[in-house]
């Protein structure tokens, strides 16, 4: 079997969880950090070469203060969790920003622990234009500026990937996948996406 | 219904039906191009406000020259179509390259057809390398220069989105969706992502 090198794990639903099982949405968060060394594990055991979890963003931390000071805690939790294994810990985010928990600032350099092993990133109050530098008073950094943000791509031929595709126009849009071919393509595939873009709670990352 | 104001349309599967329909690979696309016409019509009926149409990338150009001459006139051919209706159109790519064809320079600035319309872009050899400005002597463009590329994103809770997940690194990443919550984690849920990852025909753009 072919194993991935890197995976990246988005570790979605914790409210929705939580609501599911009559709890506040912020007690999701700490229900899940478990799950994180479990899945750091069975990585491990497969020979899995580097894993990134999506801790939280800097949209994020736009949430009511009992979730993000819940969300917050349940990452550096997890990190502590994964520190006591043998790994390769890096954090990544604007780490300049108040959001960003001091505990974890140490881990803004790669350190290493046990037998080293596996790279675990974790992203935390991450943003894509803190990682790409992207100033607002400076949007030159990309070609397409007059190519807005993309709310929904649909992709005929079954294949589950960007390849590419306007990265920064895609961060948040929704991503609908047609099995047939595009030489196969009927109308009913447009309105199929849509009904189903429909059914997605759009939240650009909020 | 909530309409998308931008839809990113991924026309793949060209080379798969024409061996599928009995054709040489390079015969697929000249069978997809009024299908981009009929997309377009149906999101203009729909009230779209701007479309995106994948042309193909500075690295499908490496493909055998009959390929590449099959799709850049595939591409050629459906922006005279689209400018015969009502549309704002404008191709993207790196138009110093000698694969970005000469017929389509002139919509390296928008150009307006008909009562204006919908936006249509088209990326045209693009690159995202090209759209971000990523040189290979200067990669400080992005700040996780120490995070490689994702193979695979693994995203629980059902949701069929980046939100913003390392767009760089994740550009050519497989993307499997489990529908279950993340507290609700299984080990199984990694397995069958590498099962379903083994069964992707991994490109990398190529």
């Amino acid at each position: 079997m072919k194993i991935p090198k890197h995976i990246g794990i988005i570790p979605d639903g914790n409210r929705r969880w939580a609501k599911k099982n009559g709890l506040e949405k912020h007690e999701g968060y700490k229900n899940g950090i478990n799950q994180g060394l479990c899945a750091f594990r069975e990585c491990q055991k497969l020979g899995v070469e580097e894993l990134t979890f999506y801790g939280f963003t800097a949209d994020n931390t736009k949430r009511p203060s009992i979730q993000t000071t819940s969300f917050t805690k349940a990452c550096i939790d997890a990190v502590e969790l994964i520190k006591k294994e043998d790994a390769q810990i890096y954090v990544a985010g604007n780490s300049l920003s108040k959001m960003f928990p001091d505990e974890l600032k140490e881990y803004t350099k790669r350190k290493f622990f046990g037998k080293r092993g596996i790279k675990v990133n974790f992203l935390i109050n991450y943003s894509w234009e803190w990682d790409l530098n992207i100033k607002e008073e400076n949007k030159r950094i990309i070609n397409t500026i007059d190519i807005s943000r993309v709310d929904l791509i649909i992709r005929w031929g079954g294949m589950r990937r960007l390849s590419g595709f306007l990265p920064i126009q895609s961060v948040y849009s929704d991503f609908y996948v047609v099995d047939e071919f595009w030489p196969d393509y009927k109308n009913e595939h447009i309105y199929e996406a849509i009904k189903w873009y429909n059914k997605q709670d759009i939240t650009l990352g909020g």
